[in-house]
């Protein structure tokens, strides 16, 4: 999986951030990409990036304020001039759908492709053989959800230096091997396939989450995830300020992500307010949470394999 | 006047031209900037540009496509992020009102200042002591407006050198000469006002078009105008590609700038097809009409004062 982090900012554009935009690639399936948040000029920031606008077919709406929404027509429209002929369906609480019908409608906007939209609440949204998705409802000031982003587990590989190691050799047999079969060879001998088969390759946990005050159910929810991508409005100095507009602080999340034994953590939806002071934030978070980064417009971040 | 071009390019954004948006800036009144026009990330481009977001206090939208339209809900967000108070009034056709309520009602926006709509309709659409407004009915897709921008006449300066010739000292009868009154000097000569002011100072005329296939009726209504800004998507090998989707070709516009005896040709809403061929473009209009430039994005145009 690859992070592509095209906005980073909270509530309004800077010059050096934009508002809330995040494309998950799916390395192994080359064509899925899926949008996480959708602010004004997400489809300029996708200009500027390795994305391609017409290979995103599904695009998730954390909450309906502006900084978080208000990029989705022109981006349906340009994705329908580019000739994109993919269904795209669109997960956000309820009101993305009539926002974006209303703005079609007005603006006599017909797309190349299908739109669905399907309404979030908490818990399971899609699943897929290779992937599940679930949203845990947050505390903003309006409906808020996270996503909680699990693959799914990959059979263990075969031990092929054990089975040579007793004389078996490559053939239509380790595939039986491979499902756990239980086998009588040629020389009598019976063997038991799981004894040759390593353990399931556990599926990459990651958590995309939406604007929000701390939440103690976080913690749960983002247990042991390999990757914790949650806003960080403000430093712990306005932790005031943070609590009256529903959003959380730097020092918050990091302590959240070391309750939560996350392997990573990024802090996004930064305060135009800290422009230039990266460093600051950055040493807030890895004070309490040492494998904590800050995001920036451009980002990309890789998630390694599990071992 | 100063003309600030946000967004030169067609339908959509592309990394060299954003869509429409227009910043008019009337000199003589510092604090007063019109936007007309307002694509996606036209707030963004104002990031970029001399423009003071809360300065703007009338938005005149031409038409209700997109690449004209979406960048209205979060420029009006942000304008109220910055504290704005003065009321904002947008003028546009009809849906334009239902497009930003919505879009305000959905995303839960509350804005610091008065928003007021005016639907726009052939004739005049705003009036005052400095200006007039009128809008002509387009020939496109949908319904668009030209907006044709007169300057009330300015009242001649007073010719000094001729009062001194006389012997006539300045002091408050000067002020009633410049009132062209009839006036019995102490050593009992009678003047008229009217011999000493000089001509009234004609105010200017610009014309801004809406996306619209050539039209008759725009000879007459830019006649004389000081300055042309119209669309000119393509260049003529194109034009029946230009009046399927209701557009002009370059050359269009430039037979009737010649035709209009218009002092100066702004030509926009490039398609993205032409980045890098702005040589091309040029040529075309110039070969009809000389005094005829291809705008481009963050290019600042300065009318000059009528003689």
């Amino acid at each position: 999986m690859e992070f592509h982090f095209l906005g980073t900012g909270s509530g309004v554009p800077s010059t050096s951030r934009n508002v809330s935009g995040l494309v998950v690639r799916f390395l192994q399936k080359k064509s899925t990409q899926w949008l996480f948040d959708c602010g004004e000029a997400t489809q300029h920031q996708i200009l500027q990036s390795p994305i391609t606008l017409t290979k995103i077919d599904r695009i998730f709406i954390s909450h309906l304020h502006g900084d978080h929404l208000f990029g989705l027509p022109g981006l349906l429209c340009s994705r329908s001039a580019q000739g994109a002929k993919t269904t795209l369906t669109i997960y956000g609480p309820i009101g993305v759908k009539e926002y974006v019908e209303t703005s079609l409608k007005i603006s006599q906007s017909y797309l190349s492709y299908d739109l669905h939209f399907v309404d979030i609440q908490e818990g399971e949204v899609y699943s897929d053989e290779s992937i599940t998705i679930e949203c845990l409802s947050l505390d903003h000031v309006m409906p808020s959800f996270a996503f909680k982003l699990t693959e799914s587990n990959q059979p263990g590989s075969l031990n092929v230096e054990k089975l040579k190691g007793l004389g078996i050799e490559p053939g239509p047999i380790y595939q039986k091997i491979k499902q756990k079969e239980q086998i009588t060879l040629a020389d009598g001998r019976i063997i038991h396939g799981s004894d040759f088969v390593n353990e399931d390759k556990k599926g990459r946990v990651v958590i995309i989450g939406g604007d929000t005050r701390p939440l103690e159910k976080m913690i749960d929810f983002a247990k042991s995830a390999n990757l914790l991508i949650h806003e960080g409005t403000f430093l712990s100095d306005k932790k005031t300020h943070a609590d009256q507009f529903g959003h959380s602080t730097i020092a918050d999340i990091a302590l959240l992500a070391k309750k939560a034994h996350v392997g990573n953590l990024i802090l996004t939806h930064i305060s135009s307010r800290y422009a230039g002071e990266e460093k600051a934030l950055e040493e807030e978070a890895q004070l309490i949470f040492s494998s904590s980064m800050i995001a920036y417009d451009f980002m990309v971040y890789k998630l390694v394999n599990n071992a």
